[in-house]
């Protein structure tokens, strides 16, 4: 396994990889980022997993600074998946100009539901993704699931530039009590770990009676809110909309997704689940 | 040479077709074209000329429906010129949605010189030149320093998102009193066409006097704007810059170009002329 730190060696490398999957990520690597690159093993011969923590897409007051910076760990990691490079780029390889002056500007999408909280978050997120996509020139590229939004960002983005990348995405990895695994994660006290599963649980109530028919989505959502609140957390937006669009559910679509991010103390989760009727 | 109208056709061209050189055009093809043409073949076996008159980068009011679209005088141009591949998407393939969602945003310079009287035009240059690039795949891409603005945000749109695509400018064709060769020449009529040549006769002026050392670049883009005035133009801007950031120039900078737009009746004719002290 390599480590390539710069963009001319890796398209160096490039040259005569053949097909080649692509995982791109902020580092600290958990088991949902393993079974990202398992995907992507079975998509190719050559898997390039980037490291990168992407100052675009964090917003005033996030943590970049306190974002866990792993190379070696991550690397050790790797070495065992098989992956071919690990693409690790510094500040300076990918901004050398310090700003980034052309942008990619997703539609409306980017100021709902978790860009709503974070301005500006999917616009650097999908910067970023055509910026390495044109340097590593992926076949394929795996993105997770738990990351709802931004996976409906990147097929967006890919469909409309015409970015000739087959997006493939992969299921939330989960805890055994069913907290989607996220970095974030470390940063829960022993309390707030105990207390984190709640949230997927309360998805799973919504979609339980989403199944049985009850589509009175605004109920079902104010009630999970409520619950969490009372559990302690602070709620973003617990909402049901449709799988693909994102867009606002109506009664009588049949593919939909409840998804959810709520503080608890300074620590941000998300989750969500698919519901196919 | 080949007309292909689907990306997934020209995709399966691509497959196996080495190195590419590309024009991308909106067709109507003049010999400042053809000129592009010729940079390309020397840069490659293979030359894809795109045929496509983008909606995007035209604004209200804007010629877009009159356009001229003459697609089998501009295929029989190409065919002399040795040209691998003609492609001519419809509407619809390129805009599928109707709506471009993912737009490639360029920094302030979009709203500058040209920007500033078409709102727009050149996110909707960039945006196309993004897909075009992500479709054709090329090594290499021709652009006109006639269109010298279009030129910077190109190059600075290749540089910021990493597209793996070397940018090779081509000097303006003129006819032979000077004028820069334009599709929209031809709707000059005969008065016009004859008092067309003074643009770049203005230009020559400034970029002769800077050379001698004159740097009051304001007393000198006033008088050449007088002048054309007083000639029946109506004048966008005339403006010296640095000749790559497109900065507004200082006394000292030793690259400068000195760009204008003006209208004749109601066609607007756009120059430039590249300095280095």
């Amino acid at each position: 396994m390599k480590i390539i730190h710069t963009i001319k060696e890796l398209r160096e490398w490039r040259k005569t990889a053949g097909r080649v999957a692509f995982v791109p990520t902020m580092g600290n690597l958990h088991e949902g980022h393993l079974a990202l690159v398992r995907e992507a093993r079975k998509r190719a011969d050559h898997v390039v997993v980037s490291i990168f923590v992407n100052r675009l897409q964090f917003g005033q007051g996030e943590d970049f600074d306190k974002y866990p910076r792993t190379l070696q760990q991550d690397a050790d990691k790797l070495k065992n998946e098989g992956v071919a490079v690990v693409f690790a780029p510094d500040e300076k390889e990918l901004y050398p100009n310090v700003e980034q002056r052309y942008n990619v500007e997703p539609p409306h999408l980017q100021n709902e539901l978790c860009g709503k909280f974070r301005p500006g978050h999917f616009r650097g997120v999908a910067t970023v993704v055509c910026k390495l996509f044109n340097i590593v020139e992926p076949d394929a590229a795996c993105f997770g699931k738990k990351d709802y939004q931004q996976l409906a960002i990147i097929k967006g983005l890919v469909e409309d530039l015409n970015i000739n990348v087959e997006i493939v995405p992969v299921d939330t990895g989960r805890a055994s009590d069913g907290l989607a695994l996220s970095s974030r994660n470390q940063y829960l006290n022993e309390q707030e770990r105990a207390e984190a599963p709640r949230l997927y649980r309360e998805l799973c109530t919504i979609a339980e009676a989403v199944h049985n028919g009850n589509l009175a989505y605004a109920e079902l959502e104010n009630a999970a809110i409520q619950r969490l609140i009372d559990a302690g957390w602070s709620v973003d937006y617990v909402e049901v909309r449709h799988a693909s669009s994102l867009e606002v559910a109506h009664a009588g679509d049949k593919n939909l997704v409840v998804l959810a991010a709520a503080r608890l103390g300074s620590t941000r989760l998300i989750d969500n689940i698919e519901m196919h009727l």
